[in-house]
């Protein structure tokens, strides 16, 4: 391990083996701490490349159980988000690409700081489970086309140990340790091709776009090396997507939008991301092509009909997916008014992802209980005019406690100005085997 | 501490406080091997500027007890080497500048690797202890002069416990972290001035010249921040110094250079630090001045004289000083003869010095004992002619094992080449606070 350390150190490249040497050895208990967080600066500092990032994530994802989904007709296409705030596309583009034919098994994950998950908001709805068997979740993907479930089995535990160490030793923000982190869960969780959303912005824990692009290629660069072809969009959170922010407000915002009548950027953002798994999936032969797919399957119901069919299969009460009313309200809903006449401008949008965690929508610690009705609903968003009073958002909580804590908060996040905004891209680039590809 | 280690990962210089912050928390163990390990190795990459090694070393400094020389008179000036093959030069320095008025309160070390220490090579005088308490140290200083002792009390902890973290994490060879470690313990010592001798070459720590001059620098930079006079010579250790290697046999080539015959290159070094230490001790002017003492104080006794009067007050037996035939000798004494006709060239030092250790006369675990007769004689050094068949060095040990190990080892370190190498001063450089000067 010395030697590792002092290679690494030295910014020669590791080899395979001494990759896969540490990794067993810090899993097993063999190599202490003080090494591996010595290295793991050493990572941060000399970088990795494409090679050593692509064995380091190989290595991580076979230090536990690997999800086996061939035993499931048809290519499976899985998607991740690198986290964002009001980002409910996975609840609305699973069912999109589901319905078209497309299988997902997809494992998500539960919200973590300023952001938002995706099992958080599914369990919001009355009765919905998403801690599921193997053999379940397997039948339900057969069955239904695609489940959404919490990790199952030891995955990965590697991550989970170095995630840990780089917490406390300040090495989070480098990107083959981010790019590994993230692609060996994918990796082992077993799905044939991938879709990264790569989100970027004051909203995301890539505030670069320079930054995201990098990321995006060495995730991308990773699924190649390891057979599975892998796409990441690099999407825009310098302000939250859509304008629901919360966990019953995010899933009634999908059923929106599934609906036909959603928020018009999270609607264009679902389509763009399904397109593309359609494509992953081979249903479509061109993104154009996918898109109109997505579109008709929400025009036509399809899509609607399939969130219905897995909420149903999950356990879920799908009487509040036709119902959103039932839901209810926390007690408190809080109007926060615009100051001045004029344009909302910059938004700090990791601060509303925080200003929602506060109201109690998220959690603070682990083990925090969360408020599934709080959170908070946008009626302006970046470039949008707006007039002196006029409301721009809805702050929900049950509790006047958090709302006091929230308020300021959120109202820091916001910038109010006189002049319109340059307006900005939805989606920055896509990143493929082939490169990069930058629009607007 | 978390804050602290992202800063350094950055780049940026730590103030004071973040310094000391974490030394005190290392050491009171509040601060975990594991974050202490990424900021070593964030320091080892990053660097640190002449204010933060300063700080670092002052903190370590008081992470323990200091020395309070304060009650003895006069100026006292502490010499240390970085460690070198053969460099016996603290035995013969010391009574020199002693004799001459100058007071030397020396703490010094056990052997580490290739290197001999101070108190092994005095201890193999027969009755001397190195092992006195700070009341008898300080009378021996007062009485005669000078005391040369292991170290007392719990002097800078913090420098065992982080050296121990290096030396697992890949972080030792990094200049402000040997410079405060070294600094650190001198220091603690207490001593008003300081001469370094940082050797440089095959048999050193430091193997490249410029980066010995850049370890001097910081040394002499952070003796100037804490207020403490302090020059470095930079000498040459791409040949073991004199002919002996080994305890007693170091010890008997002292007293060969005390009274006037010893080898020229260990005479002239030993002359140019007391020159150094004689001039910090303001009992010379100059450089030239103070080396006409110390040749003076060899060529009339007084320099053996003192050396008699330290080891008897530490408990020597003096006879074998007056009669070093009393040491005795090993019972093999292999002669190793030069394979060809030509001149002894380049030396792998450090392999010279592993070979004495194999011979017995050091350690290769903590515990393991010395044979203090044990060690080589060099009768050729690197630049000298040889024929072939004609002895070169002697390897003395009492166990044939050893000689069978130590052997092969000696043997691969010498070259023997048809046309004379180019010769090498002894001292490359001398470095104080106004800079460096070169010689030859």
């Amino acid at each position: 391990m010395y030697d590792i350390i002092e290679h690494k150190r030295d910014g020669r490249a590791l080899s395979p083996e001494e990759i896969s040497y540490f990794v067993q050895g810090y899993v097993a208990g063999e190599i202490p701490d003080y090494q591996a967080s010595a290295l793991l600066m050493a990572i941060f500092l000399r970088g990795m490349d494409a090679r050593e990032t692509a064995a380091l994530t190989l290595a991580m994802e076979h230090s536990g159980d690997v999800v086996d989904l061939s035993g499931l007709e048809g290519i499976k296409v899985d998607k991740h988000s690198t986290g964002g705030v009001g980002d409910k596309t996975s609840l609305a583009v699973v069912p999109i690409v589901a319905s078209l034919g497309v299988p997902v098994a997809k494992m998500s994950g539960r919200g973590l700081g300023h952001t938002g998950g995706t099992l958080d908001k599914l369990e919001s709805i009355p009765g919905l489970t998403t801690g599921i068997d193997r053999e379940r979740f397997f039948h339900i993907v057969r069955e239904h086309g695609a489940a959404i479930i919490g990790q199952t089995g030891n995955l990965v535990p590697a991550d989970k140990l170095i995630y840990a160490l780089r917490d406390v030793t300040a090495t989070v923000d480098s990107i083959p340790l981010i790019a590994s982190s993230i692609m060996s869960k994918k990796l082992a969780a077993g799905s044939d091709r991938i879709l990264l959303d790569v989100k970027t912005g004051s909203g995301a824990f890539m505030k670069d776009l320079d930054a995201a692009i990098d990321l995006a290629r060495a995730m991308v660069s990773i699924g190649e090396e390891a057979g599975r072809e892998t796409v990441a969009l690099i999407t825009n959170m310098n302000r939250p997507l859509g304008h629901a922010i919360g966990n019953a407000l995010e899933v009634i915002e999908v059923v929106e939008t599934l609906r036909g009548h959603g928020p018009e950027d999270l609607a264009r953002e679902c389509c763009a991301l399904a397109a593309e798994m359609l494509v992953l999936g081979e249903r479509a032969s061109t993104i154009d092509e996918g898109r109109a797919l997505a579109e008709q399957a929400i025009a036509n119901g399809s899509a609607f009909r399939k969130l219905c069919e897995i909420v149903a299969a999950q356990g879920g009460d799908v009487g509040y997916l036709e119902d959103r009313s039932r839901f209810g309200r926390d007690a408190i809903a809080h109007e926060v008014a615009a100051p001045r006449d004029g344009y909302l401008g910059a938004i700090d949008t990791t601060a509303v992802g925080t200003a929602s965690v506060e109201l109690g929508a998220g959690r603070e610690k682990k083990d925090d209980p969360i408020d599934h009705l709080a959170g908070i609903t946008l009626l302006k968003n970046r470039g949008d005019a707006v007039r002196a009073g006029e409301t721009v958002a809805v702050l929900h909580t049950a509790d006047a406690e958090h709302l006091s804590r929230a308020l300021p908060t959120f109202q820091a996040a916001l910038t109010f100005q006189e002049n319109e905004p340059e307006p900005e891209p939805l989606l920055f680039a896509r990143v493929t085997a082939r490169g990069v590809e930058r629009f607007g």
